[in-house]
């Protein structure tokens, strides 16, 4: 633990004006750093593919991030030689340019994303009996993208592929709401533009996964679009627009939610989940 | 359309200062007023069983209120001899105490709550195909409780039964979380202590429910737990702690949604969303 008392030290220069952007354009990827905070989310982080630049806190958050270091080899790998920067909730504070009341910041490097390809591959050699996979087109509010990602870990959903229009699911207030399930979970671009998703979705289909697109606009409910499928790709569109008809097109089944009459449509991420819960229970 | 140009008339005062409070402890209840926003809540507002004190917009969305209340006869009672008072941003900005870019606002009275007994009457007298309610307890966060009302009127659930810890379901980020349905569906407060489920849920057995307590630490799933049942209470507690034991002790029986290892639990609005959707589908 190193102190660092003062807020301008350019050793904390990856941790500033967190509030306004996490962006640092002058490292290379040019889309920043990913952070983590909290002391349930850094050291998912610690254990995660992305190398951490440096971790600061409070003197008892770092000695419980030491705990878990303890704990966990993988958390213990991930901060081997990565410094720790003891400060107060002032300096914190003034760094960040907010109340960092959790008391536990960390930054790490982006790396190189996985093609589509690799991801289903990657799944595919590991998790063989996984039978899951999320779509997402144009969800493009972070908070949307964060629960989702929530969702697909917690209920095992393999891997999540992203179209076009989705917000950065490595953006901070990502990192947060997903409690840090989007630095494990193995997610991918999809190559194209909104009209060629069945470029995209031609690999999904011949790795025998049926792709149920999630949409109140049909008479399919998703129970009866799920059933008897082994392999399961759950698509969904940005809340509101929904998906667009490239992507419903593209897909092998619409599905819809039985909703009640005179309600609005489900958040896009509670929507999900139910889809990911149908196709496997 | 009344203008009012000045933020200090006392016409505006039950909109005041909205974002610390939204309480009026001079008024009858002393629980503050009902408080709807933007041209999605504002009318549902209007066609509830809540009385509307005021209106106050831009005079755009004032306009759109009109039209809103041509096209439904229960919107245009509601705001039957309701003033409208029209304001620019600035001076809503002023009253409320932030920039409400929504444009829209409206204060309601509390009515009185009906009692649990009555809400299972009139869901049976008025809806008696309907099977599935929720009942809650301790879920003290007004996000989940919106979002969780949201869930309720889109998925079909006929009530909600709130138990001890509850947040407010009438507080304004209520109300605008779960999009104003929280004034549609039938809610009540059970009586007693948390010691004191039995007593409360002995009236929903006695009509049929099956009341399935949703927790991780069973090895009963969910799909186990509601097949076969017609009609079911799914009862899901706060994050964190989840249910107490006097909960699930009261339930017939307790209900796990298949988490993937290593994950913590979903949401509580998510879960109790898995729960309404796998009850009836």
């Amino acid at each position: 633990m190193i102190p660092v008392p003062d807020p301008t030290d350019p050793r904390l220069d990856d941790l500033r004006d967190l509030n306004s952007s996490d962006r640092r354009p002058d490292l290379p990827g040019g889309k920043g750093l990913v952070i983590a905070e909290g002391n349930l989310v850094v050291p998912r982080l610690a254990a995660s593919r992305f190398p951490v630049r440096c971790v600061a806190g409070f003197a008892h958050r770092l000695a419980e991030l030491e705990d878990a270091a303890a704990a966990d080899p993988a958390v213990a790998a991930g901060l081997d030689g990565v410094p720790r920067y003891e400060v107060t909730r002032e300096t914190l504070a003034r760094v960040a340019g907010f109340d960092m009341h959790r008391g536990l910041v960390a930054a790490a490097d982006r790396v190189a994303e996985p093609t589509a390809t690799e991801v289903l591959d990657g799944l595919a050699a590991e998790h063989p009996d996984n039978r899951v996979i999320a779509v997402l087109e144009g969800v493009g509010d972070h908070e949307n993208i964060g629960a989702l990602f929530r969702n697909v870990a917690g209920l095992g959903v393999g891997a999540v592929l992203l179209g076009a229009g989705c917000a950065d699911p490595l953006y901070r207030r990502v990192v947060r709401v997903s409690m840090g399930h989007v630095l494990r979970v193995p997610f991918a671009h999809l190559p194209g533009k909104p009209t060629t998703w069945q470029r995209g979705l031609a690999d999904l289909q011949d790795r025998g996964y049926r792709v149920v697109a999630m949409t109140p606009n049909t008479g399919n409910t998703l129970a009866d679009a799920v059933r008897g499928a082994d392999k399961v790709a759950i698509m969904v569109g940005a809340e509101g627009p929904g998906l667009t008809e490239h992507a419903m097109r593209a897909a092998d089944v619409r599905a819809k939610i039985p909703m009640a009459p005179g309600t609005d449509s489900l958040n896009v991420a509670t929507s999900a989940a139910i889809g990911f819960y149908a196709a496997q229970y």
